[in-house]
């Protein structure tokens, strides 16, 4: 049995919460969060208790940290964590900062402790089964991939304050997902990458210093393209697709959507919009990405999504926000 | 706390304990199966006790009886639970005789007991989406239903000889929705019912007096028509889709698939078959119907399938049997 | 250069004129029209001259007539067309009756010339697609067969009086179809016949005698199932599909649409309604059907689709009107 | 009647010729070609007569020249049409340098002819759909476009050496589409461009110093982002899709395809591969195309794509040379 304490209660923190309670061999122990209210609901729902930071890293009987708490916590969570020997679950990113980031990597390896960063699109059973046949040669050698990557809406400007920025905040995911599907069968890496942003669907977005939709391409070593578009607002919901070409194919990569139901009527064909948002979409990556997680605890096998993930799209995500201010693409 | 015995440790007992077990206020006592193993590792996992029939009916503290036993055994668990004041949720059907099912339904309302019987398609998110807009009266007034339903692969003979034949064990389903979708908004009943059937997949089956295709026309009162086509045998798998056509439009349900990934390459471009069979399919509608019951039992409110629902399908499944043998339409 | 007589400058005639005119080794010699207007309009399209029935077939230059006029004057210019060794190309149906269809065969037969019936559908692209990839073997045997058809508007209520009923002015197609797929790779044929028909949409085709929507299932000697679901009215347009189930898979057919274009927005994901109608459906049908006519009489390679073809369609047509009235299934 | 004298009888030459010989009012006169067997063989097909250049710029009978011959001849042709006074229709590009492209639209203007330029993917159904529902404002202003255009195969190595590079022989047709569909609305243009190549397909390119694969980007003065993938080799065919997303929704353009037939068997659910290359694809286009273009001199309309856009696209295309070439990108 694995004794697990949640840092943070807030709605990501309350999914993996409830993916852990459910598998067998793991007990919700702790909830902690500055926000007292959210912490006890929500320790209630599963039998656990609350308890403040401190406690969480003397107690112990504690294996599991999971780190769902806000994104400046991060760092500092994940390295205590690590010199308490506790294993961590941290969701992304590891941090704005790349060097802090990298000391994070270092505080885990030095410590022994295995710490998995919660990329769950590489666990998104349609976006897996792409990896999947990439990998088993479907499409034959991967040339070119196209992300499209948009929200339905833009968050408060409260948070677009506190997120790094459009690339560091959003594109994270698809810098990842570059990087899972176009080099990491056989060690490829960005060579070349050029951005560029425009503040397209609210004003308020660009007083504050950042753009809501975006438009990257790079380029790998090996002469593969990546070409990733996104946007802050997307009228019918959100989008989350991408094609990967190959020497033999192409994978293609869609939406989910709520129901199968196709209305015919004078206006035209009419199917669903594609699932809300990330906790609809990704549910079962939510689900998936916790299992593995203690999976790997159990079998002592690597986790899918490591610290150095966590590092490598970082730093691709501060390029393309270099890139996107200066007009001029940034070399590795 | 509604505390629930379960009847029937096999394939679709553990998917309704499972899916029960993580209810709130729900807790699962017992599980009862005349093959010991299995109903001692169903309550293992639910931290509840194997108990014998009549146990279960003597403990008074029990509120909820979960049928999920073998066909031949319903109405009786129906008839004991009744009397000892248990609320029923009661796979289909409720018996292969329509007297011995009406029996069950006088039983049920002497107790003043609650019963439901398991039609997931009514809960399958798909197809509760399709009845939902033409409630609304999105496509206009129903006038035809067409039902392709087929199964990936026929079940063993011993099987089948108890299955008192396909109308009865296969069609039932689509008995149902076609009493769901083109008669229930007004009180629409079946007028007139033709059905051809035949043995093109498996010479055996013919041995046994069944077919293994069939294809079924209803007449209602007021006219509307509904074509249903069966197979016991699809290649690409489980096959559940309906098409209702309205004065206004047309609503189309879709087979539900594992993944959004579309292949192109020389042979063409190639999406996901549809899930594998009934447990994958229906697994969200298993999931609501559970949920349906509870809250039904909680509030009041009538459940969207009772025994009256078992009934008349059943009626409608003798008289397709009836009508396939003698090659004679049945009027009603 | 074969000299083409065209009889009837209506809306199909004028198609048919089209076509012709565009082949090589074509030549419009004729147009005749009772409708002098007409008749001259189409004639000056394509630099041929307005003739009286009698005068093209006393004209030894004629080679063809294109018999392209009202239902109730086929039989007749067939066998005239016959007796004056013309080659003919008739527009569906033969005629009405089975009798005079049946003579009209035997004429053409005595007379030593080629007919061809027009049944555009075989030499659509998508169906005969479908139809080769069935005779490779693509599915295995057939089994089963669904056809959708469905009109985006009744014919006014003159029309309605003179077609024959549904049965045989609008399933005629349909009922080709069947004879088509499912059985001529192996000289299966009809054994049972059920067909129900009701008034939906249009009380004034009730008023008539006839049905505006229909059902109707065919098995075959081998037992193959065949079902056809009909409606003179669905408000999304021209609803024509099939799809034909075998031992290995299935084959689907869907509508053809004007573009390709999807719209997504804040209602769900839109695609075009199918093409109009059949004059925009079958337009490429239309034309490849015209080509293997004129082919076939330079190669003398058999039509596909015969007088014989139009008679067995036609009893087909005769069955089910006389099952839609008794309510009782047909046998062959 | 309009004379009209084809310049170049090659494929392209045939295509326009079969449109133009087709339509009402329009009268093939010459075919001139350095080939004399392809000018004999097309002539003959349409009743005109094999001409030198000379000859044809001689005739005052000629009032339309169709320049469908290779690229190095089209300025020096629409100079000599512009100073004869003919009317130019002139295959996609006017040329491979800008400055002689221009030098070709003072010509055109100081002549006072009509001069439309071929890019035939603004009159295909679907795109042109699309551009029309922008224009009608359903989805709102145009944001960002994604355009994907792949070959089914590269061209043969001559072909490539004169080509001027795969940014001004394919991508010409896709910068003329970013023009039309994200500027067009309301005269933005093009602020800021990056492109990106590889070899990745067929060595033998790079040895050419060309590529095969590309990602370009540019960016608006108003700020809209356009991403534009292609490659000259997709397996599965020719791939020639876009969206645009605008402020209420998305307009998203597929493939066209032979047939509608999907067959669902053991490996999934298959459709059709797009149609085979641009031949087949635009073969609507193509024909939309000439009838615009006869149709507007006879109205005395503006073109939809004049000297202009041709010389736009030809600058839009040097700059992606430049930027693939230095890594740097291009302001305008």
């Amino acid at each position: 049995m694995k004794n697990v304490a949640v840092f943070g209660a807030g709605r990501i923190g309350r999914i993996h919460a409830s993916n852990m309670a459910a598998l067998p061999g793991v007990k919700l122990k702790y909830i902690s969060d500055p926000m007292a209210h959210y912490a006890s609901e929500l320790a209630q729902t599963y039998g656990a208790q609350v308890a403040a930071i401190d406690d969480v890293f003397a107690d112990k009987s504690v294996d599991v940290v999971a780190i769902c708490s806000s994104t400046d916590t991060h760092s500092d969570l994940i390295t205590r964590a690590a010199q308490a020997g506790k294993h961590i679950f941290c969701e992304k990113p590891v941090d704005l900062s790349v060097p802090r980031a990298v000391a994070c990597a270092e505080a885990v390896k030095a410590a022994g402790v295995a710490c998995m960063i919660g990329f769950q699109r590489r666990f998104d059973p349609t976006f897996n089964e792409a990896s999947a046949r990439l990998t088993q040669g479907e499409i034959g050698n991967p040339e070119m991939l196209v992300i499209t990557s948009r929200d339905p809406g833009a968050p408060p400007a409260d948070y677009i304050k506190a997120s790094g920025g459009i690339f560091r905040d959003m594109l994270i995911h698809d810098l990842d997902v570059f990087r899972w599907i176009l080099c990491s069968g056989d060690g490829d890496e960005a060579a070349w990458l050029s951005a560029s942003g425009s503040v397209l669907t609210d004003p308020a977005i660009g007083l504050l210093g950042d753009y809501d939709s975006t438009a990257v391409t790079i380029r790998t070593r090996k002469g593969r393209l990546c070409q990733i578009n996104t946007s802050r607002r997307a009228a019918y919901g959100y989008d989350q697709r991408f094609e990967v070409l190959g020497s033999k194919g192409m994978l293609q990569c869609g939406n989910h959507t709520p129901t199968e139901v196709v209305q015919w009527d004078a206006n035209g064909i009419r199917g669903d919009k594609p699932e809300n948002f990330f906790l609809q979409r990704y549910a079962a990556a939510y689900r998936l990405e916790v299992t593995h997680f203690f999976e790997c605890l159990q079998s002592g096998q690597p986790f899918k999504t490591t610290v150095a993930d966590g590092v490598a799209a970082q730093k691709l995500a501060d390029a393309a926000t270099e890139s996107a201010k200066t007009g001029k693409a940034v070399e590795f």
